[in-house]
């Protein structure tokens, strides 16, 4: 397959003509990654986490482009993917947890479900709410879903030839919204309802062996079977051959990269695990280590292929993951909960653990290289952000209320502000990021926009105090904390305490409150689902009704 | 979806424009369905068994078109589908059985293999050849593989958007040949290694469940678990979406459209069963003939739908099935060995029941309606004549030798020929047959090249007389077949007797030893393989050898 690739630079010269007309997106979405787990330092320092992996292709794409430092994503995967797709928070479109591979099915610990087992709900304060369990749906009228507009969908329609490979996740089987080849995409590549796979392994097929097959298994990839590639290796090399259809055809494309790594099982790529073991990494870390490097490598083969296709210019590349990084897994090694320190907790949380998430952006000439802003940035922005780029007018066109604003402006004039404000010397090591929040003037994303995430929600049978049924909302360097099952609310002031280790609530009476009501109005608007409480099976109360 | 289509109707205009540049090509490949399985005539009279199933569209399909009476394919799967992708004759490419699912994995019965189950063969007289198990491979130095350059390919390098739905079945697993998006389609939906579906129900989730899962389950299906529809119905409706971006985009197409119906298992498709079991065919029948008729029903779709969106005049319909019908299973009902009468046998034999299959092409202005054309075609003839219809070159782009020839001119200013002779009144019932023979100075086929196919193997762990080991040529009406076992020469002319009952080689034996001798060199020339003796596992000699 290399070969094809490199004779298709023989179309350098036309697809580079081409590409000064419409811009090639390029959305690269890790699963289960978290803040600290690249040696791109997102934070105002280099942490010793940002010492554990070796990403020198994030490195790269920080250098080219910008850093968005306070990106936001839900804590688990499936609400961060219908945000995206839809524009709409989490808490608006109600698919608040992950989707079911069945129909029907809740993944909730409380009550069961194929992921979270049935746990005895007896005992427990909350019962999970009716959400939309099925996930999104292109098409109305589908039970337990929500009905949007996917943004693959207008760009297609506008002329983009639009590619999914790996990792989907946004339906439950037997819904429209369980196929890419329903949301929009011309192209799919293993896109279907799994949320992880059955195995990186191409010994065990990729899951795909009688026996031991389940509804993780990944699809499509029957020629890899028994050759030793790793799974992120062969989305990859899939992923490439599918772009040569447009860059040879000069149409603008759209590739969502969605891969499964690294979410569990925690499986070595072998290309790079051996170092990590050397280095003294214990086997379960060694493993996680190689399958960042992995999905690193993945990133640096796609530019590289790009560049040699003399599209790179042209073609922007947003890298995020769908989640804070997993810190429960106990074999991804290392100690729990520390994975993502200096932020507190991981996947599954909404401390910073679970919701602040690595973001990259580069675009050539529009965005300054080597930047970093720190203005608060969320899933559901993505929706605009994609179609603004790409010069799609969507208005009237969608049937959701989006909630997500373009950060076109932001990233492109913000950065370049930011830019400036660094060869000024106005950098002056810590306390950086309020210098890195682009004024709204510049920006037209006002700084100050409350940042929602909402997840009502057991995510495992057994209890875990800092991840389940929890609420929050920041607001400039302010951050809420609403804990379902006490009713407590918890105030941090992340500029201070990034770690959210001190609640100053009690000195905060009023600030507390105000930021209450502005999350309680939210999830009022969003028709929010919030849990019921056991026994009266009552509806749990907003964080404003206590 | 259904809504999805018809708003795609606004496009109809401009995919007209456009439509007049190059044809749109659709085959349509059903798979173990008979000369006899539908109501369309091959032969030259109606015979009972044409009255068995309900098939409109496959008769729409003759009236728009010209009827092919004597296509040829091979016996089994595989080998049809590589010869069509590659252009030449199955003992050529060395693929002259089906590929297993797993790589370097024989489907003969004769060693076994998941397929064939694991025979003892120490009584066989003869043993497998070491055949290219693993299939076609688009890549060179694929152990076990042939290595050519597939047709779809060059139809994509020229410009034409390759879609692939349904069977693949050209290669085993872990090889190139495995994935449609390595044999040169742009998209693909369910095609890979399996040569049967695991199941045709969506309750089933067309066999992709936890315990029931093995190879044959088919992929990309997920938005349809549970909702009733059938394999058939849910492939028409993948590729009718399909469709929607080349016609758009005004891209001419082609689409590989093959039907995992017939084959086994055989499970009815409950929109067309009820009334064939009211008619009093036992349960079996019943159940086939709905297969069959959902095909029909998937061929009619399709055709409404390339008329609705105004390109079907400018669209080649080629019609055809991979081999024989199936006259071995029980669970077809019926009575075994008659479903294919007045022909000889059924899959896997080469007698003319395993190898003459129903073919049918369109082309408006270019195909004369209603016709019928009896020179005798070839499974290899395809790989031409889908590149003569869409005007693309080859010469120099391709690494095999091909053995088929375009058979364009055959299908147009052929059928127009034969058109006038049923105008001029010259059809007089039976031995129309040499009449619909057209010259070779029209057809640029000669009427008397030899028609081979090779089948080295056993088919099943118990002896099949008729089916295993043979090998057969057809000139003009006289049809030699060979039985490797033995060295029996059988000769049989098929203008008087077209079910092979009476071996006139005692009363021919010079045009016997003639075509013994041109099978011979044929299979000489290609190399092909022969099975070993068993004992001395020496090679079975050749039927010019004896």
């Amino acid at each position: 397959m290399k070969l094809k690739h490199l004779t298709g630079l023989s179309l350098l010269a036309p697809s580079v003509a081409f590409a000064a007309e419409r811009p090639n997106i390029v959305l690269f979405i890790v699963d289960d990654m978290g803040w600290m787990d690249s040696a791109v330092a997102y934070g105002e320092q280099v942490y010793p986490n940002n010492l554990r992996h070796h990403t020198p292709n994030m490195v790269r794409l920080a250098e080219q482009g910008v850093m968005m430092t306070s990106a936001y994503v839900c804590p688990v995967s499936t609400p961060t993917r219908t945000s995206i797709l839809s524009g709409m928070n989490a808490a608006h479109t109600r698919v608040t947890n992950w989707t079911s591979y069945v129909k029907d099915e809740y993944s909730d610990a409380t009550g069961g479900g194929v992921s979270g087992g049935i746990g005895d709900t007896s005992a427990d304060p909350l019962i999970r709410p009716d959400w939309n369990l099925n996930g999104m749906s292109p098409e109305p009228g589908i039970e337990g879903t929500f009905h949007a507009t996917p943004f693959p969908q207008l760009l297609r329609d506008a002329g983009y030839f639009t590619i999914h490979v790996g990792k989907g996740h946004w339906a439950a089987s037997g819904t429209p919204g369980a196929s890419p080849y329903n949301m929009g995409f011309v192209v799919n590549v293993a896109g279907q309802v799994n949320g992880a796979p059955r195995s990186y392994y191409a010994e065990d097929h990729y899951g795909n062996l009688p026996g031991r097959w389940n509804y993780m298994a990944v699809q499509n990839l029957a020629a890899y079977y028994g050759t030793g590639t790793h799974l992120t290796e062969a989305l990859t090399l899939e992923a490439i051959k599918t772009l040569d259809y447009p860059i040879s055809h000069r149409q603008p494309f759209f590739l969502y990269m969605g891969h499964h790594g690294t979410h569990t099982p925690i499986q070595a790529d072998e290309r790079f695990a051996q170092k990590y073991r050397d280095a003294g990494m214990d086997e379960g870390q060694a493993r996680y280590a190689s399958m960042v490097e992995g999905v690193d490598k993945s990133l640096g083969d796609l530019m590289d292929y790009l560049e040699a296709r003399g599209v790179a210019k042209n073609t922007v590349i947003i890298f995020l993951t769908d989640n804070g990084g997993n810190s429960e897994n106990k074999n991804k090694g290392g100690i729990r909960h520390t994975h993502n320190k200096p932020l507190r907790e991981g996947k599954g949380s909404c401390y910073e653990g679970g919701i602040r998430v690595p973001m990259l952006c580069s675009w050539s000439g529009k965005i300054a290289p080597n930047t970093r802003v720190n203005t608060p940035v969320i899933a559901e922005d993505l929706f605009p952000t994609i179609l603004d780029i790409a010069g799609v007018d969507y208005e009237g066109k969608i049937v959701q209320d989006i909630d997500g604003q373009s950060l076109v402006n932001l990233l492109t004039k913000g950065s370049k502000l930011a830019a400036k404000a660094v060869k000024k010397g106005e950098v002056v090591g810590q306390k950086e990021q309020n210098l890195f929040v682009i004024p709204e003037e510049v920006s037209g994303i006002n700084p100050l926009r409350p940042i929602v995430l909402h997840y009502p929600h057991k995510w495992k049978p057994y209890d875990l105090h800092d991840i389940d049924f929890l609420s929050c909302v920041r607001i400039g360097e302010w951050k809420l904390v609403y804990r379902m099952k006490t009713g407590a609310l918890e105030l941090y002031n992340l500029d201070d305490d990034i770690g959210e280790q001190t609640n100053v609530a009690v000195n905060n009476p009023d600030l507390t409150l105000q930021m209450a009501a502005v999350l309680a109005e939210k999830l009022r608007t969003w028709k929010a689902d919030m849990p019921r409480i056991n026994g009266t099976n009552k509806t749990a109360p907003l964080p404003d009704e206590l």
